[in-house]
């Protein structure tokens, strides 16, 4: 299998190419970007030793035709003209937002202009995706957000154990936000600093994280979110709670946590009281979980650290890819973190 | 005046002589510790260039008597046997948790062991307290979550804006855990990741919150907190959210966090639009503050941006203690952060 | 004395705004700026609580004019026209680079372009210079790099006892690069990361540390420098090596450097045995060293450490702004670091 | 092929057991440690999750013994003990320093008490080192220092274009300085802060490297070496210079270091122009170097980056282990770093 990645010179195309180079079943082809064609990888992703004479290409349906796959690493908004040029063999893996909302209303509130469709939804680990994502030449790949928090939830809604009303605090790294470079986003101004943005129910992810939980949940589930931008620049560590459902005990929520988790290849529930870091996942496709009952305040805390860029991007992207092409879901994505 | 400091050796003390240095009207006197007693105060807070060569004594109370103030910068449970060696005519200020719960079962409860008994609480932002702690020669500084939760909630409930059932997620620099070295706590740990931990109800400062907040909603307020250690020395940022009561407005919510703060000397809260960030407090005793209705989700979110040493505790204690000695409550206590 | 700063919404603006918010002798006048001219400056600083309302006003003699003095946190190249325009009578520091370089080659050969002229050098430490400063009305604030190798070597140079070729590598925080977002100063790229640039003999400050140091030694001194950029937002921590003269023992080493700082009120050489950190200095004044000889390779080792922003700049431009003042020339200049 | 990892709970045990999870050649086979010995892996390298439920076995012959391989990645001191215990027949690779000088003298000067002796030591790209790691059972992994600064010189040496007086200055992430927590290690004292320590030439890398530098010289080669503690968690960036022979030009410079790193897997020189970043080989087995001739100064500049733990402790192990056991050098190693 040969692919191609639309927008290399950016994190998430970075993130594609190094996982890609130790994938044992995908050879990586064409490298397109905007702004930066004509120059060498090496300049722009300058760990990514083995590519780093590669000279970036237009992004066309020229140079990334005649590939068996396409990754889609492109600001918001431009993934859907160049899905359309490529053919509808050709497996197109968006890790845009471009597909994933369901609801017109959403994304216009959210994202505004017109909705572009909806794609296949690349999160294996949701009930009766695993199927749909085997039959498909389209994948919209989740935001980062939605992963970590719809990773952490599911088992508490699948097993009925919580009120639909969620409140989400989630800690970022810098590299969520892209490569352009902002004033905000300066190395001065990020370290030493933890930062709220987007609070209030602003956020475009937030309606991506209660279409994923409404259907498990039976009912329209709320999400309170807010982003905290951590000085780091990878890792997302989302808490994230829901009033318990009355009767509800430690050991039944436990339970229904290892149940959901335990066939999971990329799902790892800690033994009770270890709680997640993000560095038990920097540069690995592992959700790390934990979770437990508050009886005091009568709710569930379950609390979820990703790589932002790997499970929450690039890792994601190839797991459902791998489906997609029939190979065997773990193929090339690593397991362990980099630590310390 | 003249300040004793017992405990010079930790972060808290050393906060304390940094901005005592600066304090026109308290003079510094005996500095003691423990281990480190004998040893130049140069050697463990080097960054007090006048005061590098001066020598820590052992905490007594030969040592502490004679001065004016005393301020107590110890572990749990210390300050107790140490302030009843000292006069009721000393200002006792104790940046610990001795003397900061009102209720036994909930000492007992979450630190064990007997209850030391309650001083007035050193938040005079907390309505009614100012009073308090004018005639008082013992204080009980605040947790310096329970100071961030408590600023940035208070306005809320005191206003009848929200339900009695709070969330919070507070992000945290490491020197919060203090200065005892431990595997968890090293650079190579924290340096690039966050983590989650004392999740579930079980971290001490959540009765402090609910003490806090219960009067001013005039019923029992319920906190789910979840403290989260990020890569940074100093700054918590706490992101706090309770259901908004039917029919509250952004205007009437707004209205009621100006009214709050405007005459509140530490208390700022942003321009709308404008969110928090540790690195606006590094150093200095003053809070952020800013709050929105989230009316998606039925939600007032509330964040603060708080430097932990400072307005989290050191600043606090001596904000508290200017009250106590009838100096004005300004006096030394930086407005400004030190950013980049 | 009323003071104007232009270039206020940058990083040496920005501290310039912090250090004259506590200096008793100076009043903060009208804060200039160039496209964020109009907006408050809460928007570009949001950590100096007191100013967050003030309006930038555009940079010009108007609005610069009627001052007792003026600092100009400036791009290089734009100061020589402006302070063209302040009459003779006003105190213009000038804290970038056109005035510093006595040598019309060296500036051309480093900088390009025409040599601007040459001010009165801002680092009251090097012999002879407090007298020029206590006279003038122009002062050129000193680079933050030469800042700190100047004040590690000149004892050394001063009392004869090193060779003149001086080896420099310095590890500096991000501030130094200014608030012009890069995509090399991204969070995200310097997060976790050190990295050497301007390496050969190529950076600016290069001849401006070689025409410190060569009067000192009698004869032409050459410096290979080296920066990094360390992942942290603020200091300077220079390591300065150059042969030892025959016979150099390390007690006359360190007589050398006490004799030369102990009258110093910024310059503050740590006991044997303890090495700068550059947290000792984060937001003071100070400079920290420490000096050793090395005899197995012959060879002086002085490191120094410095907050780039306060030495290193602004507290650097106040310092010598106090002497042409007339004023103390520690006043409203901070001796302690914040730390931890 | 089973390996043992002796040390598994430290930095350099987690990072061989990192690598060896994804290395095709080599099982991994008992996990032993000294007072966590009893406890799980997952308790001290939660990072890799398919190894969390591994018990710790106590350090001795009988759990080392029936393996193909064992790496030491123990204190100073104690591998001798060990090793001894270790049939001829089984590779012995020791991460420690006991078996790196060959100079008892030396030893003695940096390390004190008796010299354990000398093992090949594991640099295969230093001229002549492969042949012999290809007929050992014994390898001395170099220290991370020593490996990143020879790496740098030697194809000056090599080629003769350098005087035999090299300075180097380093910056290190925290986690060389290993696991065992200090009050200098914390992340309150290490994030935002650089610091110098070992200056003078006390630290025990020193004569390390000048014993690798100097049979390429063919003379003593005196390295002035200053080693600093950057806030980061992994990474070395050392700059080195040494003065340029007569003569030298860049071109001749270029090229041979074009020629000693052409034909090496691991050795990365980049463009001209562009320089190492330590971010550029986080968790990879390559150096990345720079080189240029500093003509003003009359010095040759070399500055390299590598992963302290990775190339600079566990992966230069398995890569001269690989050599040892006959497979092919590159077997299992990362090229590519994570970033950003």
């Amino acid at each position: 299998m040969r692919a191609a990645i639309a927008g290399a010179s950016g994190y998430a195309g970075g993130e594609l190419l190094r996982l890609l180079l130790s994938h044992p079943g995908i050879e990586i082809g064409a490298l397109t970007a905007a702004s930066s064609a004509g120059t060498a990888l090496g300049a722009h992703q300058p760990h990514l030793a083995p590519l780093a004479g590669r000279i970036l290409l237009e992004t066309s349906a020229e140079t990334l035709g005649g590939h068996d796959l396409v990754f889609l690493a492109l600001p918001h908004g431009q993934s859907a003209a160049v899905a359309e040029q490529l053919g509808d063999g050709t497996l197109v893996v968006d890790c845009g937002a471009d597909f994933r909302l369901a609801d017109p209303a959403a994304w216009e509130h959210f994202y505004g202009g017109a909705h572009a469709g909806t794609w296949p939804y690349g999160l294996p680990e949701l009930p009766g995706r695993r199927e749909e994502l085997r039959a498909t030449r389209r994948i919209a790949v989740p935001g980062c957000y939605p992963t970590a928090v719809t990773l952490a939830m599911f088992p508490a809604f699948a097993a009925g154990l919580v009120e639909p009303d969620v409140v989400v605090v989630a800690a970022s790294g810098t590299s969520g936000a892209g490569r352009a470079p902002k004033p905000n986003l300066l190395g001065s101004e990020v370290m030493g600093s933890a930062s709220a943005y987007g609070v209030g129910g602003v956020h475009r992810h937030t309606p991506e994280m209660e279409q994923n939980l409404s259907p498990l949940a039976g009912e329209p589930v709320t999400v309170s979110f807010t982003p905290v931008l951590a000085p780091m620049s990878r890792g997302i560590l989302a808490t994230c709670t829901a009033p318990a459902r009355p009767g509800l005990t430690q050991a039944v929520l436990r339970e229904a946590y290892e149940v959901a988790t335990k066939d999971e290849p990329f799902l790892r529930l800690l033994p009770e009281g270890q709680w997640p870091a993000t560095s038990m996942t920097l540069g690995a496709n592992t959700a790390v979980l934990q979770v437990v009952l508050d009886e005091r305040a009568g709710r569930v805390v379950a609390v979820v650290a990703i790589d932002n860029l790997t499970k929450g991007t690039a890792g994601g992207a190839i797991q459902s890819a791998n489906l997609a092409l029939g190979l065997p879901e773990e193929l090339g994505l690593p397991l362990n973190g980099v630590a310390p």
